[in-house]
């Protein structure tokens, strides 16, 4: 997709740094932020500078390419396997996060010498980064077949480009039916706390020229119940072999009362988002971040400064589950890059 | 109740002059807003200085009264229907205001001189604070028995005592259970765009010593169904006689999150806030306030200050509904002070 005009991905490699828009400064301010080895990769990447199911990936792939290309020839593996742990550790929900670390560690263990190795790690990371890219395009062809002239999105937190390495999952059949020249309205939950709605998804539509409302994340069902929502596109961060789906806090809210509505409700992810391993969604490990980021919230102040205000007694405590687990009976289909599926039939993806 | 150890109510009337607690310095600050004539309690009102179900009424039942002390004797009754006109303009969905607008008003037209009618409007005033407080009083000992010791709570908004002019009516059965010695905890729903959960619910909590945790609006369904969630008690800002509840925007997003997870959803209301007048939720009107307190938000900066910032992109829009309408079907009972009665029996209350 384009910034002012400009092509970008969201996360991608130059010599030894990954380069990624800084994703906290948006919609305010647009930036690049440089991660000069493994290390500062995935801190960026648990510090949320990038992130999204396809984007953590992405950067957790480039981040292994770093430390082999960090690795000394003494002691190689070592070094490698423990920067395995190090990017592993930094979310634990994200499924794609560990297929990369997965796919870039065995393309290097399949080499017999660290220079091998090396240049192995680097194009697994970025075949990766392809294959995400080309994912995510093919699931936009497919999803934008369900959405006729005039159809009217509603999706939660952000699953659009900055969210993968190009296109996004939720959002590509948005940009999709819009190139070929359908209108398209997209209801946009500001998705608390972090408010990547109002700050990502917004700033992406606006980017696309796609016109948009944001609403609170309370206002989904007001407009579901009075016919302004013809269906839900929401990503997901891990899907269990049952179809259960692991996505942003607020996500099963959202599907519930799109059945209490009769809105169909669908999850686009690329098949790499499935963990077979996972039989349902009660295995997914559910990540629960600071209570700062419930009683205090970032925005820019009048003078164009960005601040912290409080919202809270300061006696309070708060709970923040980053993610919430939609059982699969209230998925109307997986847009996959390999076609749209019932939620019960993924097993059939299993199948050459 | 008491702020600090001293007995408060939430708006009072001290001889000419209406007197609120400023609801939007809380919690950061504590502070009595003073309305000097009819015109400045309404506009108090519009501008939700004071909030809530019967706080509204309350306050609007004052100002008709300050109007009655400030009319001429000359165009006396001219002069309280405008008054009437302009408090009636300052929240369209709001039951209570309505209602203890129009008892006030009967006081006026039952007395024969100006004099007899100043004095009967500020007497009917009064009387509809002590009725507003009697009721709450006997909700929260009504409620109280749904609470066993150690029950976990789910509330939305604020239908605490600041949103009435005092106990409350989703918080008073809280309150009276824990007078009553048992453990009672609550998850406090944030509730955005205001976030009077964040701001007034855990403020009152606290000042009661509640234990209570802040959430996002969109984790509430999590904690169900995981369990953490014993009862849902909310208020309503209109009842129409078929049981469908007018609140707070998101309300009905937690009574079919509630019904997904066999939670059983009550609503606390004086039977002065079922509309007779309103065959179906669909008559009631729903006000839709500006699109900045979406896009924006108000909180205390690290020094103290209030500032609002900005959390969106410039050139995105927002809608912005306050309330929405749960249907009967999904409310388990509704806590009045006759009695807790199922939302399709509320036309039993009409019999004396």
């Amino acid at each position: 997709m384009t910034v002012g005009g400009v092509p970008y991905r969201t996360v991608w490699m130059e010599g030894g740094v990954v380069r990624m828009i800084d994703q906290p400064l948006l919609p305010h301010r647009f930036a690049v932020r440089d991660c000069g080895d493994h290390r500062a990769t995935a801190g960026a990447i648990r510090d949320m500078v990038t992130r999204g199911a396809g984007a953590i990936g992405v950067a957790a792939g480039y981040a292994v390419a770093q430390a082999a290309l960090e690795a000394p020839a003494d002691g190689f593996a070592a070094f490698v396997d423990r920067a395995v742990l190090l990017v592993k550790a930094t979310r634990p929900t994200a499924q794609n996060l560990f297929y990369c670390v997965d796919r870039v560690l065995a393309a290097v263990r399949a080499e017999r010498t660290s220079d091998a190795a090396r240049r192995a790690a680097v194009v697994e990371a970025e075949a990766l980064a392809d294959e995400d890219v080309a994912a995510a395009r093919r699931i936009g062809e497919l999803g934008a077949g369900l959405l006729p002239e005039g159809s009217r999105v509603l999706t939660h937190c952000n699953a659009g480009w900055l969210a993968f390495a190009d296109w996004g999952t939720a959002l590509a059949p948005v940009y999709t039916a819009a190139r070929q020249g359908r209108r398209v309205f997209v209801w946009v939950d500001e998705t608390r706390p972090r408010l990547q709605g109002a700050c990502l998804t917004a700033w992406e539509l606006g980017q696309e020229g796609i016109d948009h409302a944001i609403i609170v994340d309370n206002a989904a069902g007001h407009f579901m119940q009075h016919g302004e929502v013809d269906i839900v596109i929401v990503g997901s961060d891990r899907i269990a072999r049952n179809g259960d789906v692991a996505n942003k806090i607020g996500t099963y809210e959202k599907a519930v009362v799109a059945r209490d509505n009769g809105v169909p409700f669908y999850v686009a992810a690329p098949t790499s988002t499935v963990d077979w391993g996972c039989a349902s969604g009660a295995d997914i490990p559910i990540e629960e971040r600071g209570a700062e980021e419930v009683l205090s919230v970032r925005g820019m102040l009048p003078d164009g400064n960005m601040a912290e205000v409080s919202l809270a007694p300061a006696a309070s405590r708060a709970r923040n589950p980053a993610f919430d687990v939609t059982p699969a009976r209230l998925v109307t289909g997986i847009i996959t890059e390999r076609g749209i599926i019932a939620p019960n039939r993924l097993e059939d993806l299993r199948r050459p």
